[in-house]
């Protein structure tokens, strides 16, 4: 399926994240052979079934966070930013992983995803073990404040996961639980990958707080985002089949604000497509008409630019660099990103 | 469905956990309270699901070698040995909430499993939950070389699971092979729950490597009668249901010794039952005649007094105390117990 509501308007894309990588590439050889060395196992479905999900194309956004926070806090005493780099991302990946078994997905980034193609059971088994190598990096680095930041993590991530899974076709879910779902599920590990960066660096709470709220809201931004290109999104860029959310009965921002604005027979469509999961033909479609009818797309990339706002205005306190400046461009592309 | 093979002649059960149970009395209570206290969330399904669990009159076996080791070793500057022996039991839970998905077990402790009351997907998060939980534990004791004894547990643990998928329904799994599986799966955490006893009491390598290897050797001999009560307990004993393995196409001990010195018609019969799942009436007490006509039974159990015999004496560097005979007998539990 195509677009279903276009929003390419209102959004421009600009440089998008070439200032990041750019910055990042003489990191990236070592972070990427990491990833794949502790990936490894000798039994043999650990390796195949991990490097199917870490090979697959991901934009490994999150590490990239922590490699340029540390690089922007002047660190270059040692190389500790690269296993807590990969420590996130593995993190990453073992969430991907259970979550593609929660939401039975079929495909991720483009690719059929694993459980269809080794099993449900070696996905969730697989993740377990990412976990176990994501939290012997941490350990092997030895540093407390990162393993503190990272287990917190950990423990919210699932937390925001089970919120998710309970808020699940309950059309009653407001926005403020809306938010406190994807502050947990996406933006904690996102303010820990940048907050790591000003931990291996050893700067003071100031830039740690100012790196964690950076991340935190620029996860908000993207998590947003995310949502709203699930309606609005080409399936050929995102990877996925659009509608994914709402085949799967997924209470989004843009779900939120349509059925709140919406009149009682609109109130009766979402309850029965989302709430019952009873979708015909043509469902998805008359749902973007009654998004596009209530602005609830536009509402969500505004609340995206929100979070953005409050990301860029935590950077405030860094001096100007080529590493603030490509992790200002960064807001930019989250929030105007088209995949 | 009653006792299929009865190995009671061969086994007296001594005076069981009673005396490990008397010396960590005066810890369990804060032990209990520390796990219930981590179970909780503001996210209602979570301490829903995990006490269900929890609360399921497991007996706190690991986290009680935990206590008792500590104890032996002498350690009284504290009450670090409290969290990480909670942290070894969260472990040991998120571990059963997702084995009961993998194998899509309807029964665990003689109560109905987390999944069939709440859905794989929510035991699939509350495990992820409650690793982050262990995790934090071991991170705010902060303890180095305990966090890393017990990421290295993490890690393995997932190995030996996805391993033992691999090998389900391959009827030409080895010994060794079976023997790997459980060195991971199951013994890598009693060993880890042993040697973090030495840890926490500041004792050197010598102490560590002797309660490192008596846990090791314990999980093993554990795993074994496991294995074996599966086709010789009662299902009340038991809290499951006898044959729960043949009927999941696990391939353990028993089965390797039955096929391995079976008839070539007997081949086909594990063949047909295990490595393809098509088992009729009857099929479970024909397995049971077998393993009874090869000693199955009585050489998994004679395999688990050799393993037992070296935990034994990897303790005999300890003086003579009341905590070493409780882990001496804990071993002569292990071997001759019923459920």
């Amino acid at each position: 399926m195509g677009v279903v509501v276009s929003l390419d308007k209102a959004r421009d894309s600009g440089p998008g994240l070439k200032p990041l990588f750019d910055l990042v590439e003489s990191d990236m050889g070592r972070l990427n052979d990491l990833i794949l060395s502790k990936a490894h196992s000798h039994v043999e479905m650990i390796p195949k079934l991990a490097r199917h999900l870490i090979n697959s194309g991901g934009k490994r956004l999150r590490p990239i966070l922590t490699i340029a926070s540390a690089q922007m806090c002047g660190y270059d005493t040692g190389d500790d930013h690269i296993p807590l780099a990969a420590a996130v991302e593995f993190m990453h990946t073992a969430t991907l992983l259970h979550d593609d078994v929660v939401d039975e997905s079929d495909m991720r980034r483009g690719r059929t995803t694993a459980r269809i193609l080794w099993g449900n059971e070696a996905s969730v088994l697989v993740g377990d073990y990412l976990l176990g190598q994501a939290f012997k990096m941490q350990v092997d680095v030895g540093i407390m404040d990162a393993l503190s930041i990272l287990a917190n993590a950990a423990a919210i991530i699932a937390e925001g996961e089970v919120m998710q899974l309970a808020a699940a076709k309950n059309m009653e879910t407001t926005e403020d639980e809306y938010l406190t779902i994807i502050q947990s599920k996406t933006a904690a590990l996102f303010a820990a990958a940048c907050e790591l960066g000003a931990v291996v660096a050893d700067k003071s709470e100031r830039e740690r707080a100012a790196l964690r709220s950076y991340g935190n809201n620029l996860g908000l931004a993207f998590q947003l985002v995310d949502d709203a290109l699930d309606y609005s999104g080409s399936s050929e860029l995102l990877g996925k089949n659009v509608g994914d959310d709402f085949h799967e009965g997924k209470i989004t921002l843009p779900i939120v604000l349509s059925y709140r604005r919406g009149s009682a027979d609109e109130q009766k469509f979402w309850k029965r497509t989302l709430a019952k999961g009873n979708v015909r033909d043509g469902d998805l479609e008359h749902a973007a008409e009654l998004m596009k009818k209530h602005n609830a797309l536009e509402y969500t990339i505004k609340r995206a630019k929100h979070y953005g706002n409050i990301a860029k205005d935590a950077m405030a306190i860094f001096p100007d660099s080529k590493h603030k400046s490509a992790l200002l461009e960064t807001i930019d592309f989250c929030v105007s990103r088209k995949h």
